[in-house]
């Protein structure tokens, strides 16, 4: 058991990456074909303020699809999505996987939670058409909800940095979220340094949203739980470009113990209200909601018939124990962190 | 208060029609020509085997779009999608637009649950660029799931049935389940009197599916309750011929007391296995997942800062009474059903 779980760690972490026309050597006639560029890509270890976390060596296979888009852009919107394996999770991704199909500009950044990726997963963004990776990693420890696999790809996007460029812009588009295409044509591509928008089914709230001045600017957020933070925002209500994000060196880590995620992440990142361009104050139409797929009661005994399922995740206890995380102090964030995932 | 519910009864029997190049006059090359058609279409009483339904006239109003479609389709697939209004709605329905405008041969059929349409639904499908139409009827003192809805789009189609051609087929796609396009692609359009297939994440297991025999022709049914049902699959698990279904006079009606709403229904259109064909059960991908989005707990109160939103529809208290359907007498129906909608 204890040599399939090392074997599963190294097999874990192999990172397939597809890349589109525009990028590599211009194939864009082909339909399909994949050039292999195999090479060991040392990632720099995740660091979260004191806290060292597991080292990742990253298995990164370079590959090519050619896609049939006539419109051209300007920039590549990086989507980050963690995903965990449940019965409902193929559904989920399986939506939001024909959504991104209508945005040739998306990059999409899938952080399988556990120690192996899943096959089915790789063939809904295989058949995407879009350009791609599809890596793994455990929840290190940290709290269970994409925590850790957001990390894991800020340093993704380091390493890969020389793919991008400086006006790309990076977005939190989690698997379960409900997204306008609007959202991908007319928001995310025109933000500089962050946007923000409003978010539906949030929060309590029918729909969450940043206020703004007589000027369109920032002044404040409309959400009702304390609506006095600095950046009072949903994981979906936001975009930050490329280098703000990567440069700011900005984590989910145990520091943010006692606050809420999206809030000391943001903090660490710090742009300024006045460099926070706010889209569709002015328009009464929500384009992104937060939102999460009913979990059903399913007999796993019943035998699947050949068909491919998946059964819930069992989550290591770190998840559990890290869950009051919002209302605990650094200290003992910090004391649970080092009891381990089991 | 009852003038105005009349009122209300009467501008709700209003259906648009959206319909691209191939049919109408021809304007291919137009990007958003609306063509008026105004006409009263009377359309004949649902009829439930002895009860008297609302007779409803449908004013229907028939406009052109046009699509840049390369690709040329045998048939069209009239997908029947119920709605009613709640804080998720609009979250679920432009997932699914988003899905199915990568199928140039949909015709979207969509109606609404109560006495009026709402405009930002319309708007979702009419962004999609498919023909459609959006009609709405209340649930007629039937259980509140559907059921008087899927009866009216019935009687649309069969008022409509000249602008669609013997090959079509008609699917009931829900707005909150998942769909793989490949059930659009490979499974739907290819159905000539009946397909079937499996569903996931429905009916307390993981998936549910026809089986086969050594032929690949139907020999039951892969499901935990009631297998030796002869139709035992889910709503979204078969599809249909349209002269097969609008001939057969089949609805879901006060008859299908103390049975499963499918398992009646497909009795009345009652297809000899021998003419249903099996897809899929060859590969083991899914195509299509039964899901819900989980409903919220919001608070109506705090405001929505100008943003449009919807809360949950109150159902009339019919649907509450007709709840148990499933397992009550057609008498004990018939009787309920006689309390009507308050």
């Amino acid at each position: 058991m204890k040599d399939a779980e090392v074997l599963l760690e190294r097999g874990a972490n192999v990172a397939f990456f597809s890349w589109s026309k525009g990028f590599s050597f211009g194939l864009k006639a082909c339909a399909l074909i994949l050039v292999s560029t195999l090479g060991y890509v040392h990632l720099s270890s995740l660091s979260s303020k004191g806290i060292e976390l597991i080292r990742h060596d990253d298995h990164t296979d370079f590959s090519t699809t050619s896609t049939d888009q006539d419109r051209e852009y300007n920039n590549t919107i990086i989507v980050i999505t963690p995903t965990y394996k449940r019965p409902e999770r193929l559904a989920d991704i399986t939506m939001l996987s024909q959504t991104l199909m209508h945005i040739p500009n998306v990059f999409w950044l899938v952080i399988e939670d556990g120690d192996y990726k899943v096959e089915k997963v790789e063939n809904v963004l295989k058949r995407t058409g879009l350009r791609y990776a599809y890596v793994n990693t455990t929840n290190q420890g940290l709290p269970c909800r994409g925590w850790a696999h957001r990390n894991y790809a800020f340093d993704w996007i380091r390493a890969n940095r020389k793919h991008f460029k400086s006006n790309d812009v990076v977005f939190f588009g989690d698997d379960d979220n409900a997204y306008d295409l609007r959202l991908f044509r007319d928001y995310i591509p025109n933000v500089k340094v962050m946007g923000a928008w409003a978010v539906g089914t949030s929060g309590s709230t029918l729909v969450e949203s940043p206020k703004v001045n007589k000027e369109g600017k920032l002044a404040g957020w409309h959400v009702m739980f304390r609506p006095d933070r600095k950046y009072a925002t949903d994981m979906a209500g936001f975009a930050l470009n490329i280098d703000v994000l990567i440069n700011s060196n900005a984590s989910f880590n145990l520091h943010c113990a006692g606050s809420v995620p999206e809030e000391c992440f943001l903090r660490q990142v710090n742009v300024p209200w006045s460099n926070i361009q706010v889209f569709g104050y002015d328009q009464d139409d929500v384009l992104i909601w937060h939102r999460k797929t009913a979990a059903g009661q399913y007999d796993e005994n019943f035998p699947h018939n050949g068909y491919f399922t998946e059964t819930l995740k069992i989550q290591p206890k770190s998840c559990q124990r890290m869950q009051p995380i919002n209302h605990i102090s650094y200290e003992e964030a910090l004391r649970l962190f080092n009891k381990g995932d089991n």
